[in-house]
């Protein structure tokens, strides 16, 4: 049981932590934090949060657990806020979608990362924000990946481990750069070319067309660019040597892919779709499926 | 009512239009043509076709209306073989994803494109192909795009507008050239993308994982990957003039989207992204909703 939780930040992710931790009974007291009076009072209104603190400072004092559930830009300054204020035995944790930056953060505000910090990322979203988006049910199924770097203290690990159990999640490990490689590659490259895919053809002459001639295919691949632009803003600058590197990759091959069009090489075109239906249908069976988009 | 119908390729979308048109008794008598017999046989065990030919000559025989439902690839040697034995009367039209090099195909067959040519493209499928997968409420809904030529019979056009509308589909006019360029943009690009995403994740290091952690937006992201290979490849071909103009257009805004990453630009990146998704949700509102993919 969690005596006293405290989330920084409760909207989409942070909420739904806590009315999942609610629905669990995992928790006594849950204090919402964040700069945005009126939302921390709604939260309250729908139950989700018990208490709020328009202060991180403290928000923290005398918390179990303190999950810092902001956009990755504000990482920084909320770990800046509770400097000092953290009590020895408190767990720290956050959502971020990017981990190398968040330790880097970390790093700058406490002076070291300290050893109660375990960085972790739940593989859950929708495109919607805010508390009102929020639901018990988000976690349920989805991976968290905790990214402890070698000094994090085992005790810290297994108590952010049991708190995301509650939630019905599947929680792993890996380290923080592999993180950054993976999420890079499943979420932020995919965001990426959504976003610049309807970018792109919404500036070309037949805009209103092309989404009218639109079936299934193409609305699932451009829904994700319906996500928060700041989000992904912060995200792809936040994780933007491995997106980088993704990037790189990708470009390459689509412009292989085009100069075989171009070429009418055959064999090539093959090859490729042949590739990418056969590791499709391999790997899609260890998706977890559901409807949800990853941050 | 359709006295005969003639069906050449009586896969998912032959066969789904036969269900169709069976369904809505308005057709007398359906006659299939392939060169797959035992596909054939299938298609007349299951009912969706009465009677099939495997001799493309006998099987236009005393057709009312004759659709072409090969891979565009095939188009050119089926319009050969029928050539010379379609009656005056008979309505001709066909499937393909792409219209220019239909009509092209056409035009070299018969020495001239036929005036009872109504080139068609039904917005429909699933990645799924071959008659097991056709079902009678396929194009309920959808948009089916007709590209007549200025010379194309009023009475043709007529009657393959009355064939659809009885699938329930609505059915829409415009011009060769600028079908192909819609479908370039909104399924022939967003095509070659899922799969270059798929094929470039799954040539790196961390392919299992990749799979393992993707959630949602991926997973819809790529499920075009898992569409038939070699009717891409034809796509690609066949549509290839406007598939390199999209794919240029989109590879150069790419390529200033991964330059605004690398400066860290954060005004541009909002700009791409705010525009993105403005422009997805106003026009989303225009697209048919479903949870099928183009061709």
């Amino acid at each position: 049981m969690i005596n006293r939780l405290c989330i920084i930040g409760v909207g989409l992710i942070g909420g739904s932590l806590a009315r999942a931790l609610k629905q669990a009974n995992a928790c006594n007291e849950i204090v919402g934090c964040g700069r945005d009076q009126a939302e921390l009072e709604k939260a309250c209104d729908l139950g989700v949060i018990d208490r709020f603190e328009l202060d991180v400072a403290h928000a923290v004092a005398g918390a179990d657990i303190v999950v810092v559930a902001v956009p990755v830009s504000a990482m920084a300054s909320v770990f800046s806020a509770m400097a000092g204020h953290l009590a020895d035995n408190t767990v720290l944790t956050d959502v971020g979608s990017s981990k190398g930056s968040v330790v880097i953060a970390a790093q700058q505000a406490f002076g070291e990362v300290p050893a109660n910090l375990v960085p972790g990322h739940p593989i859950a979203g929708t495109e919607k924000n805010g508390v009102d988006a929020s639901f018990a049910e988000l976690y349920q199924g989805r991976r968290v990946i905790l990214t402890p770097l070698s000094d994090t203290r085992p005790e810290a690990i297994k108590t952010v481990r049991n708190m995301w159990q509650q939630t019905g999640a599947h929680v792993e490990e890996m380290g923080v750069q592999h993180h950054d490689e993976v999420l890079a590659a499943t979420s932020h490259l995919p965001h990426v070319l959504a976003y610049t895919l309807v970018d792109s053809l919404a500036q070309g002459e037949v805009q209103a067309e092309i989404f009218r001639y639109a079936a299934g295919g193409f609305t699932d691949f451009t829904r994700i660019a319906s996500s928060d632009p700041a989000m992904w803003h912060d995200i792809c600058l936040a994780n933007r040597e491995a997106l980088l590197k993704v990037l790189e990759t990708f470009s390459g091959d689509l412009a292989k892919l085009t100069e075989a069009i171009n070429n009418a090489d055959s064999e090539y075109l093959m090859r490729v779709f042949k590739h990418a239906k056969a590791a499709r249908e391999h790997f899609a069976e260890s998706t977890v499926p559901n409807n949800q988009s990853s941050n």
